[in-house]
């Protein structure tokens, strides 16, 4: 702590009781943004240390490479038991870490009973309720079968899924179509309304989509797609208004010329898409989930593969340490809430949608998204500053992402939990926002971050092996 | 001019032969950006400081709320001869200011041959040179018949326009549609595949596009869909990628569901559509044109209700002047170049696209665009500059279009005759760059201004009133 000039004014760093007593005094102070690495965790800072490793650096630049140089195509829309490698007819796949029926909130198990009803599994909510208690259904994250799904992100046998190939690994990956805003599934909604949507983009939207795009021979460049909608004001998290116009002008031809489909049904699949501005966002989550798990396994990386919610906790998974997960309790966002409600309606976070902020996307790209801020609030400067605080965090920058206001740099690429760690910097979150009570859907948007415990057990995690 | 420091370092303003002086004595000068009003003329600064008056003002303000309060609304697609007011069979209207064949430059001259044959006013090059020649059509400019067309702008009887109402004033504007790029009609390109494409434009996409466009009650809101592409990156001139994808968005479900197109010609449409990321300009060009018309004819207004070129001439209206064309010598742009080209290769400005800079898009609103900056040059603080450049001239700030990247800003809106003759600042255009030769096209992008003549003369004529 120094004194500064003849006005007592002080510059304080660290513990805050420091600053908070001086300002009782009525001393003037200049508080500064620094936090000691592990957060003065001495056992932590300890582990972490042993980490700087060449190694380790090494493991991360392989692992990092995956993800640049993912080149991720759209290439069908099929029923989900068809492509999701270990699909079961009496299985669930949710959003986030791994959770049952006991600990599930009720906008994530409205979803899930939603999703019984959808795939006949169950004739009534309770008659859902009472197999889903007794484990009459399994439930298993969607992350551990190559899938993402936005917020409750239920995914069942006959859901049409989409098909994204990285042609550069090889690997897919998938993600069920997005139903539109209001009363939804993905946000708990529940209700005839929601299931008789759901029926129609199985029986007509998710074959359509199927046949047009295997009408397009080279399938939609993702990549190219998503480039073009960070020059376009996306960050394609919790905006994805170009994105989507440009998934449906390159499938638009495709869709009018389908012989499956009558002169209505063709309008209303493509007025449907039209109607939603994330109807991209699903696409975009399976984009990325295609570059993160071609990153993953590499002995000793510290790169953070996956960051995923389930309405109860948020967890990560990272390059070297396997399958496990780290996990702490799930925030509720701040944001902007629809009118009629507040904080207090709020849901904790939930979805596989921070995939996007794990590939470099959504909140790590508020910079291309100026625009943003009129929907998850703050100023043009913070989005430009949440961006910015990510390089500090993260191992890279994108060569296929560049935002034009940074002067076309690449954008923030690849966490490595050693740096949220050191930093204390947390991964910024764009996340929409759901009602905590079932059957209602969304009710705002705004930002989220992970809780420290995730990255602080990886590194303990990675120290120990 | 004043010595600042031991270094003998100055500061120049005015007149640069100071400067000039002081560098070849190795005094190191920092020149200032300022211009004495009128340029140092005595007696045009005379008549300027005769127009601040209230009336004038008083003027500006009704003529500027016409502009601001303008609701287009795409309705239709007709053949041009069915709507625009006064447009004859043996008509020819072209951009830009009144010129006659024999100031046409080359590739100008090779549109309007190319228009003459897709007519059939003439049966050959050679036939059309010489009718052209002789007097047997009659050009006039698109301007005076409520109508735009981008660079040579060539409008004909049968050729299909967009119908764009402002739904404020009750006015109507009209524009050809969007050929694509490569060698088109519009850059003076000419050959078979140029008169194959604009038959089939004739045939078959305008009667889609209306029969679309009639089928969505409400038609497509232009005012809405300008502000988002504003949010998304474009400046609606020389970069239309979202409003575009916007545009497609908004009819693609109306043309899937046409009873009169078979599959293959829905399909053709619908990709011929999404394959020119310039779909939208003319759709914006005849909404500016809405609502520059209706600015017009204002007693004593000072205010641009039109910039356009056409090939030899730049040319101004004026809200207060009546039909009257100030000109002066149209500039050749400078920017970006395709692969082969150069400077040496290029035409003088051309086009009524600059109707949107008249109506506060375009280079006017650059800073909603700073990925263009790839396409026409300079750099992204360049481009917000240029934006901030305008506010100088212009008499307010539009309420519908929006700078994210400026905190939400109004784009600057109505240029002021005297505030660019007063600050010496002209108005910025981006505009595309067509080759000099004819038969050629576009060779590149970048940026442009009017000769200061046109604005004296506005003044000069506004002093005389």
């Amino acid at each position: 702590m120094t004194l500064l000039d003849g006005s007592l004014r002080a510059v304080a760093a660290g513990a805050p009781l420091f600053a908070d007593t001086l300002t009782s005094q009525g001393v003037p102070v200049q508080p500064v943004d620094w936090t000691p690495p592990a957060n003065g965790d001495a056992e932590l800072a300890a582990q972490l240390g042993s980490l700087w490793t060449s190694d380790i650096d090494r493991a991360n630049a392989q692992a990092l490479q995956h993800v640049l140089d993912a080149r991720q195509v759209l290439v069908d829309v099929r029923p989900a038991g068809e492509v999701i490698p270990g699909l079961e007819r009496d299985m669930i796949l949710h959003a986030g870490p791994p959770i049952d029926w006991s600990r599930m909130t009720a906008p994530i198990r409205a979803a899930a009973v939603g999703a019984m009803l959808h795939e006949g599994l169950a004739a009534s909510e309770q008659e859902a309720e009472t197999m889903a208690a007794r484990g009459d259904v399994r439930f298993e994250p969607c992350h551990e079968h190559q899938t993402v799904g936005p917020m409750a992100g239920m995914t069942t046998y006959s859901m049409p899924v989409l098909v994204v190939e990285n042609r550069t690994d090889g690997n897919r990956a998938y993600s069920i179509l997005n139903e539109g805003l209001g009363r939804v599934l993905r946000y708990g909604g529940l209700g005839p309304d929601v299931l008789e949507r759901l029926d129609w983009m199985r029986r007509v939207l998710g074959p359509a989509m199927g046949a047009a795009l295997r009408s397009v021979p080279e399938g939609v460049d993702l990549r190219s797609l998503i480039a073009q909608a960070l020059h376009m004001g996306d960050e394609c998290h919790n905006r994805n208004r170009a994105a989507s116009s440009l998934l449906i002008k390159a499938l638009a031809g495709a869709i009018a010329a389908l012989d499956s489909l009558d002169a209505v049904e063709r309008r209303r699949v493509l007025e449907f898409a039209a109607g939603n501005e994330h109807f991209f966002l699903n696409v975009g989550m399976a984009a990325c989930k295609a570059a993160m798990d071609a990153a993953d396994g590499v002995p000793g990386s510290s790169l953070v593969t996956a960051m995923a919610r389930n309405g109860t906790e948020f967890g990560i998974r990272v390059s070297g340490l396997g399958d496990r997960w780290f996990t702490g309790p799930s925030q509720v966002p701040r944001g902007l809430y629809f009118a009629g409600h507040s904080a207090e309606d709020a849901s904790p976070d939930m979805g596989d949608s921070a995939i996007t902020e794990t590939a470099g996307l959504g909140g790590f790209a508020m910079a291309a998204a100026p625009a943003i801020v009129q929907f998850v609030g703050g100023t043009v400067t913070d989005a430009i500053g949440h961006t910015r605080r990510m390089y500090e965090i993260t191992l890279g920058e994108s060569q296929a992402y560049s935002l034009p206001i940074l002067d076309f740099r690449g954008t923030p690429t690849g966490v490595d939990v050693r740096l949220v760690v050191q930093t204390g910097i947390l991964p910024q979150i764009n996340t929409g926002i759901a009602s905590r009570r079932a059957g209602i859907g969304q009710i705002g948007a705004g930002l989220v971050n992970p809780p420290m415990a995730c990255f602080s057990s990886a590194v303990q995690a990675l120290a120990q092996r």
